[in-house]
């Protein structure tokens, strides 16, 4: 039964995706005599905390109540009360934990304040399928740099456009779809110049009540063009240009004058030092990136090692041509022993096309 | 129980992979008082049919038995007499028909023997899963060429080699074994001339009672070295090479001294006339073809409309490179409502790679 609890607090939990960054997803189902007299979540970052919301939401009294919370409950005071003093004033019997922190700050500390109450605890419940929807928060609690998501569509012979350049999107409805939720589950989203330039797409999440990511445009030489969509729909969502000191002064003052921040890095092979972009991006509480290429930046993107998973969408087309396009271009590995290794890759069928999805192996 | 038994007779037939081209698989069951009493299939071409086959096995009196087969039983004399007449002969009571024969001339004609005589039929028991099984027969027979799978290799970003061109198989060991499978399974391999010069292949089935395909070589000028594996060991498997009549006709007999088949074609765009080709393969009774590339000779097969399948692995590897080699090239196709459709698309992990089968959308 602990799974069966475990798995509706799961799914509570998915409700707050897009919301809650840098905070974690958190379901919470309280159970009583065999019957669930509370459920809550983490619905926003700043917000009450899952525990709080089922708590609060209980159709009786919770002393003696089994409580399954996905996360382990937080000990310390941040923008809410610990939340396991709230379970030992509440005189909750038992929590059934799905994951432990993985803020290795306060990990273990929110079980062993319960245990020292008397409170009975157990742990690892669904802990795989929960650590998943949390892996971009994992990563970032750890590191304090975003988890980047790098998404690619090609036909089945590994291209983006035609040999004459011929590039609208080559996917299906049900993939357009599912990328625009991935949009507003991740914070940001992160294209070349060379996008902004061909395409001036709006890089906003096109979906009912869906939150748009914070563009961040990589742009070395600040080559953008002051009417492109992203700059000119600041109503939209922000707006981020990553540029280097070969940029122009004045075009930072006239971005910054327009309300677009500009982040200045290193150079690294005359390009924007993308490590030191994801530990600027970080420190503003970018937990998470969806890397919408083009070629050249994704593969600098995997050079730099900035990558931790890849959506590659597979249309069922051949396109052909030497000269055609592919997702990854660059200067590319010379060497298949330097090749940029992949694990737990696993295919799922998305309308007519396949998304793979798989994390670099570092 | 139908579906039980057919079952039994699908797997029996799946026995005869790689010994009865341009014949069907076939696997027959008998059934009598709810016990197996013989089983047969189709061994290997010019050898009896499966019905023969497990009416000899049968463990007593098939009188008023039930037989299974996959395909429609024959009605007309060929190698071996119509076993519509022998299903008479012994008296069977019912027979149960995965799918009718796909052969045009001879459909349905067998059924009709059978239920003039009085015996009961039923028709259509997993005929999906058959109708798969017996895919190249089922177009061999209706056009008399050979149906053409298009195998390719690719790392996850589209590639087959890197852009120094290191290009040593990018797939895992049971990648490589199911193709050493599919070589055993077809009845032909082809391959253009430059994967001849480069890689000097075998192009064998090396799995344990391996039947060799026959060896293909599109080669448009002859330029195929005396020394490659393919024309040297002739004991391993027969070759074939297709040129036109731009190779010199001093080649042409050298090659025929040395026991190779020549096959000259039309030039069409200064090539090999695929389409001719396949005329000629099929009228020696190659019912299947593994094509196994160069990019350009893929190409052209999908231009040419030949293909009917196409295997594609995927490795959890990313190579990038805006030069690197990727699986179809030639000149592409300019409009990418000119691309080749695919339909059936349909994942399945291979060890670590993934392989992806489809059809071509005709």
């Amino acid at each position: 039964m602990d799974e069966f609890y475990m798995k509706m607090a799961l799914d509570l939990a998915k409700k707050g995706k897009g919301f809650t960054a840098p905070n974690p997803l958190v379901g919470a189902v309280i159970v009583k005599n065999g019957k669930v007299i509370g459920q809550g979540y983490h619905e926003e970052f700043g917000q009450a905390h899952a525990e709080v919301n089922a708590i609060a939401s209980a159709s009786e009294c919770v002393s003696g109540a089994t409580l399954y919370v996905t996360l382990e409950p937080c000990s310390h005071v941040g923008k809410t009360p610990p939340c396991s003093d709230l379970v030992v004033d509440k005189k909750i019997r038992r929590v059934v934990i799905g994951m432990g922190d993985p803020n290795p700050l306060v990990a273990g500390k929110g079980i062993e304040r319960l245990r020292n109450k008397g409170i009975l605890v157990s742990i690892g419940v669904l802990e795989k399928e929960i650590a998943q929807l949390n892996e971009a928060f994992i990563k970032y609690i750890v590191t304090k740099e975003p988890f980047v998501v790098m998404k690619s569509a090609m036909s089945l012979d590994g291209k983006i456009a035609t040999v004459t350049g011929e590039s609208q999107w080559i996917s299906d409805a049900a993939a357009r779809k599912r990328v625009h939720n991935l949009r507003h589950e991740l914070s940001g989203i992160m294209v070349g110049i060379d996008t902004i330039i061909k395409d001036d797409p709006q890089l906003t999440a096109r979906i009912p009540n869906g939150k748009n990511p914070i563009r961040i445009v990589v742009d070395s030489q600040l080559r953008i063009p002051l009417a492109s969509v992203v700059l000119s729909q600041q109503d939209k969502a922000k707006t981020i240009v990553a540029t280097t000191n070969r940029a122009s002064s004045e075009k930072i003052a006239t971005l910054t004058k327009m309300g677009i921040e500009v982040i200045v890095t290193s150079q690294r092979d005359n390009r924007v030092d993308l490590r030191e972009l994801m530990k600027k991006l970080g420190a503003k509480g970018i937990d998470s990136i969806l890397l919408e290429g083009g070629a050249t930046l994704n593969f600098s993107a995997l050079k730099e090692g900035i990558v931790d998973k890849v959506h590659v969408y597979l249309s069922p087309k051949i396109i052909g041509g030497k000269d055609a396009k592919t997702i990854v271009e660059g200067e590319g590995i010379s060497s298949l022993e330097n090749a940029f290794q992949l694990k737990r890759l696993n295919p799922v069928m998305v309308g007519e096309d396949i998304l793979i999805e798989g994390y670099l192996d570092k």
